[in-house]
């Protein structure tokens, strides 16, 4: 139980030694709990693409993993700390939408809105909860401690309103909800919607691309009409969603795209 | 013993895989020991930056912890590799002012130049000593060798003046030390001196902020006067000192503001 | 046996949550093993940088060390997933020429083109391999599945060409081959090579460096000829190539240079 993992995932940065703080709270109150970065790199006060990030690896983690997620831009508000349980996982940080992806997913078995202060760090700043409150309520969970032990039961935690595509006679009409590392547009086209259907073009702007590519590698110079889309492709994307993307290059560069612009699918 | 912490702050980096040495390094000396990265991504040369941010984490974390803290400029000069126990840590780097900040809180109960080759890498090179001097120190104190083992006792260490504010009539004159991630602007204006005064206002070039906000969230768009200064507040910070701070924004952006400019306090 | 560090070097960044499902594959399969993070850094495709990076730390760390790098761009393509094991390691990643400087390095043990599917992910993508084969992989490496249950052996692995100095009359001619954080310029002359000669000058684009300092901080103002090219000098740095550098400043940015450009030295 006591080595249980701890994942943290925010928007600090690391430079000015705040998740230092947070790392340090926790292994002061579990020093058998192990702690794995995942990313502290997060644009500031980006709840959205947090959200993203999140549900692209809380699942690979072993049952019983804390997933800390603290970005956090109403720290000291009325929105409350909170922790979730679910069959396998634990999941601390603020009600902010943070758990919306990871919410639509599983099963919650368990909301608890954190207010035990015994379980607080002893002095509480009004600007720093990820170290006088979810660091430490995240070790003491660690430690076994039962989650109604930290506050009472909650129906309902918030989420975005995370946008589906709709259907329009023989197109799907969509947009880009994350942008990666890599120039790569993912949008809020799941691949189960895809998998039986024949497409004729996928459209982004005033590019069309025909035909989804199995890997980045294998979008080829061909891939998309237009000048300006050289190279541009469509693949089904690790997090389960249909990319674009463009083979060693950014698409986000290619086409100048930002979240939440449209995109469509038409279907043969 | 052997399952100490040695937490790293460093400016290497990490894409040119010094820092990975310097983990090789630890954990070929002591492979019970436990690294904790704090921060690689200090600006370079940054050795205040680097100070402060020290001064955010050391002490959250468990007693024994050691902490390894290398921007160093001065590789290869004069300026000596050094060793520091006070009553609960050990701190290992160059005397170059890097334990400026925790020289100031703690009461330093032992420094010792690290002298003694037999706890260095066989082969030294004169410009990463983090690898050859720092990291098998780190290590081999985690597996418990004595202090006075690696060098010669000294009387001091070398620390920057840090600023105080100065007093004048009914007003406090200050100085900004610090700009965090967020830009947020940390100034040297302790807690602990405002706790029983009435403030009349917080100037910071043509700014004038009235009040301190208890949270981030909570500074409004009218706390400060000025058509600019739209949404800049002050509150007391997660570091212990006044900060002036713009609500999901950077006060860093908004005053053209860098380290050293000048804040004043007024009393009423 | 089941300790075993696994170190981890990619280009993935950490803000979309991709190296964290990596690292959940890991723990999941070998809740023992010991996750260390070198970087996720490494500029988006650059294969020789993660190539030199690697060089710079992989010698370092405990016998049985098992080393992940994956920086790689043909994923999907017909490039493909391998296993090297050298007396002291294991490295795993793609074939694409990443593990370059360590094969000139090691006597290669034992090279394993990867494709037994018991060994991965359930579910695969054609887009991320070091999710789906190379983490398990290294996790199972790390429990003690022997190398050769992994694929059927291969005589060679794809490495890029370093190129090497050419002698000529009283001069070699070598080239800049990495710039690091600092904005180093590490060349392609090794340390060995310089030992025993009398350098005259070192020259790089229209300037000149006479003789070969001991460490960054003893890089003198007058080091160099030509009044654009103040303080810059040369010495033998930490990966054991001769580097080019300014003192707490960037040769980089003093000579605009850039990987490739050509570097000499002439002997007296």
């Amino acid at each position: 139980m006591k080595k249980r993992i701890i994942t943290l995932l925010t928007d600090f940065g690391t430079k000015d030694g705040y998740i230092g703080a947070v790392k340090g709270v926790i292994k002061r109150i579990n020093p058998q709990a192990e702690i794995v970065d995942i990313t502290h790199d997060i644009d500031s006060f980006d709840v959205l693409g947090a959200s993203f990030a999140l549900n692209n690896f809380y699942r690979y983690f072993p049952k019983g993993t804390i997933h800390l997620a603290v970005v956090d831009p109403g720290v000291g508000s009325q929105r409350q700390p909170m922790l979730i349980k679910t069959k396998d996982f634990f999941f601390v940080g603020p009600d902010n939408g943070i758990f919306s992806f990871t919410y639509e997913r599983e099963d919650l078995a368990n909301i608890v809105v954190i207010s035990n202060k015994k379980y607080f760090l002893a002095e509480l700043s009004s600007t720093f909860q990820a170290r006088d409150i979810f660091a430490p309520v995240a070790a003491y969970l660690s430690l076994g401690v039962k989650t109604d032990e930290f506050g009472l039961p909650a129906k309902e935690c918030m989420k975005f309103i995370i946008p589906r595509p709709e259907s329009k006679g023989k197109s799907l009409k969509g947009q880009i909800i994350h942008i990666d590392r890599f120039g790569n547009l993912i949008t809020n086209f799941p691949a189960g919607l895809l998998e039986k259907k024949k497409i004729a073009e996928i459209r982004v702007g005033k590019r069309r691309i025909k035909g989804i590519s199995l890997s980045y590698f294998e979008i080829k110079e061909t891939c998309s009409e237009g000048s300006e889309s050289k190279g541009l492709g469509a693949l089904i994307g690790s997090s389960g969603f249909l990319e674009l993307a463009v083979n060693k290059g950014s698409a986000q560069n290619l086409l100048k795209a930002k979240i939440g612009d449209p995109a469509r699918i038409n279907f043969k």
